[in-house]
């Protein structure tokens, strides 16, 4: 059934009255598909649905919904309503929530969250934002590692339900370090007397409390885990991150390297209908301005080549093409460059590798691009000299523009900075600057102006 | 331990023939971080290495190699060798791997396949590329639905550890049809005399054979899983895809994103570095070449408004920066609308929205400029006319950039187009066009030229 009938069937079971199908009906729905199906609804009928949820279902889908949502919600449920949400959701949700909820809202959430709990917030809310420490979650299932594998069991079946996983079971000594992990498959097929530390992987892929969210990310790649177990300075197991939240920062660094690329500076992780325009102008102008002050540069350059336009004004005829193929060849070479860096697929060592490379792609693509120009210009203008001066200006403006889009990025990246800051816009404007002198100082020399 | 220390400790083992403590060495590093410990060593080294790796270990390092690398190592073992890792590899991994290799080489690797792997990978490699069937794998577990949980968990001893994974296993009646999911957490806490069929979940997220992977992805970030299963036209159970192979995809699917959008046509996966120069340059100049021949139709506008330009000269010094900023501004809004799209944030349905929400940033962001800029043209030339002029025209090319960026995008996904296509380079020429056409034209009435 797709979401469109159901909502229909939701709101006819609804209007009918017929709250024990409606339960029914709507313990089958996925948590995941009640953030649309809820936005359909008007204010009154949401919170029906969501007062006959069972309170497991109903900690999934608050946790499913956006924060404005949530608070929204928030402001209209109980006490009582409030601390079963945040009994059963998982720490790492949690602390999300409170990271995005106005004060009052925390406030309210902090006196309706059991002081257990509350501890553990605290503690996850020290960590430094886009750390492994703040994406963690507590929720993990460990064994001392003296136990046996049926022991191991008899923990799992009391505590697994109320752990975010169970896939990958963690073996620590006395002092809580972690030794070990252990797949489920592999405690299933092991016999009930062994002790879990014999059949444990000493070799874990961990990370620890600080390490940087991207470089977490990568170990999923590299390693293809469902969770990576986090130890403190100690070495001592403090929470685990499942491949669930390694896939959502996936995907909000690969928005921010998009949006960073075309010069937008978003510090929000709205979507586009979310931010408010007001939001999204200030989001854009700051890179436009100085962008567009940068560009002025190119203008009065072009200004002291007055004599060379009144001479032959045809020249600014050329100005677009130059202008812009460069742009293109250098926000080419800069994309590739900067996803290599990205998936570290390229590193600052490899400076002189990518020079070497980017230069003799320069001059294939920069010798192809001027014969066939050439060629549309002589058939044009029937002007050789014209011709060979495009020509040549091309093939510098495309090594040129290949050498700035594949240093830049490097450069960036070895100052620490962001090498998605170096992509199309910064290298227009640089690559600008150097087509347009280039093109009317060798005019100026090949026609005597 | 770092690799360059693993490096270091394997070759002293290696030249001191410790052969007992190498095995044991070896056998505590990650298959993962082989082909770059591989690569370090030269190819005597190489194959002493690998051949003493264990049965299964020799197969995951060989799923990890690169495609060159796997051709390489195919090429140096024996016809048994080759059996042994054809064993031990998943499917889907072998149909990769076929799918990669040169014909003389998959011929070697199919007849050291034993003939009910053959078959399964013939199978497989009949699926369209890029649809759920070409990327999930044949080994799951799965129940039938009369059974109990004790022998559920019979079968998971006895099969799962060649099973890709056993965290989710999935319910068929006696025709094979997919009836429910048990995650292994519900199964390890449920009595072992209930029934499969009723602790299963039946609410299953699944796909089927012809899914387009990318919508696929999509369902494992929506609904946080780590294996979605797949049934055929008869709703039959056929595969499972696991999320690590999602995440592969949406990696795959990002970069294809960042290169369509600064007009690379990339046919392969490879990465930077092995791409050769030549492959590269093939690439980058068809668009290059269409963007270069597309941006003479701007100069030869330029050209019609020669008596503009000798009589204002200074008219030209604006050029660029009309031009980069239309440019700017239209490949925000595009790579905005493109990421949103490829979200499903956005769908072709918001046409007017997206339309109502440009405009209104394009007007605050345009008069911002427009006035910033004015400054900038009043002090640098005491000229009020020309401060009009470039604001004025600012103004409209930020609104026509911030349009065509939203609707564009828009437009090529009706048209069943990749969005990512309408990115900075197009958007950028066309904004080009607008940009010179409207200058020239407002200098012409306003100057009376």
């Amino acid at each position: 059934m797709d979401l469109e009938n159901i909502i229909k069937e939701l709101i006819e079971l609804l209007d009918n009255k017929r709250i024990k199908d409606l339960r029914e009906f709507l313990y089958n729905i996925n948590s995941a598909d009640f953030p649309s199906i809820l936005l359909e609804l008007d204010d009154e009928k949401q919170i029906i649905i969501y007062r006959l949820l069972t309170k497991e279902k109903a900690a999934e889908v608050f946790v499913e919904l956006e924060s404005d949502e949530q608070e929204k919600l928030i402001n209209r449920l109980t006490d009582v309503e409030i601390r079963n949400v945040m009994n059963e959701i998982y720490m790492d949700d949690a602390v999300d929530l409170i990271e995005e909820m106005p004060s009052n809202v925390v406030n309210r959430i902090l006196t309706n969250t059991k002081p257990s709990n509350r501890k553990i917030i605290n503690e996850l809310l020290k960590y430094p934002e886009e750390t492994a420490g703040s994406l963690m979650t507590t929720e993990f299932v460990d064994f001392n590692e003296n136990i046996t594998v049926s022991v191991a069991f008899d923990i799992i079946k009391q505590k697994g339900l109320k752990k975010e996983t169970v896939y990958n079971c963690y073996v620590v000594n006395d002092d809580r370090k972690l030794l070990g992990v252990i797949d489920i498959k592999n405690l299933l097929v092991a016999e009930t007397d062994e002790l879990v530390k014999d059949i444990m992987d000493t070799n874990v892929i961990k990370t620890n409390t600080l390490e940087d969210q991207e470089e977490v990310t990568k170990m999923f790649n590299k390693y293809d885990c469902v969770a990576i177990p986090v130890v403190d300075k100690q070495d001592m197991l403090v929470g685990i991150i499942t491949i669930d939240d390694a896939v959502d920062v996936i995907q909000e660094e690969t928005e921010e390297d998009f949006e960073l690329m075309v010069g937008i500076t978003s510090t929000t992780d709205d979507s586009y209908f979310k931010t408010s325009v007001f939001m999204h102008a200030k989001n854009r102008i700051l890179w436009l301005l100085f962008l567009m002050l940068s560009a002025t540069i190119t203008g009065t350059i072009m200004t002291n080549f007055e004599n060379a336009i009144a001479t032959l004004p045809i020249l600014v005829a050329f100005i677009p093409m130059l202008m812009d193929t460069g742009g293109n060849c250098g926000s080419q070479t800069s994309t590739l460059i900067i996803r290599g860096l990205a998936t570290d697929e390229i590193t600052t060592k490899d400076f002189l590798k990518v020079i070497w490379k980017e230069l003799r792609i320069a001059l294939l693509v920069g010798f192809i691009l001027a014969f066939i120009n050439g060629i549309r210009i002589l058939i044009q203008y029937h002007n050789i000299l014209i011709a060979t001066l495009v020509g040549i200006t091309l093939i510098l403006i495309v090594i040129a523009s290949k050498l700035i889009g594949g240093i830049l990025p490097i450069i960036a990246k070895k100052m620490k900075l962001d090498p998605a800051l170096m992509a199309a816009p910064i290298i227009t404007t640089i690559v600008d600057i150097f087509s347009v002198s280039v093109f009317f100082g060798l005019a100026t020399i090949m026609f005597n102006i």
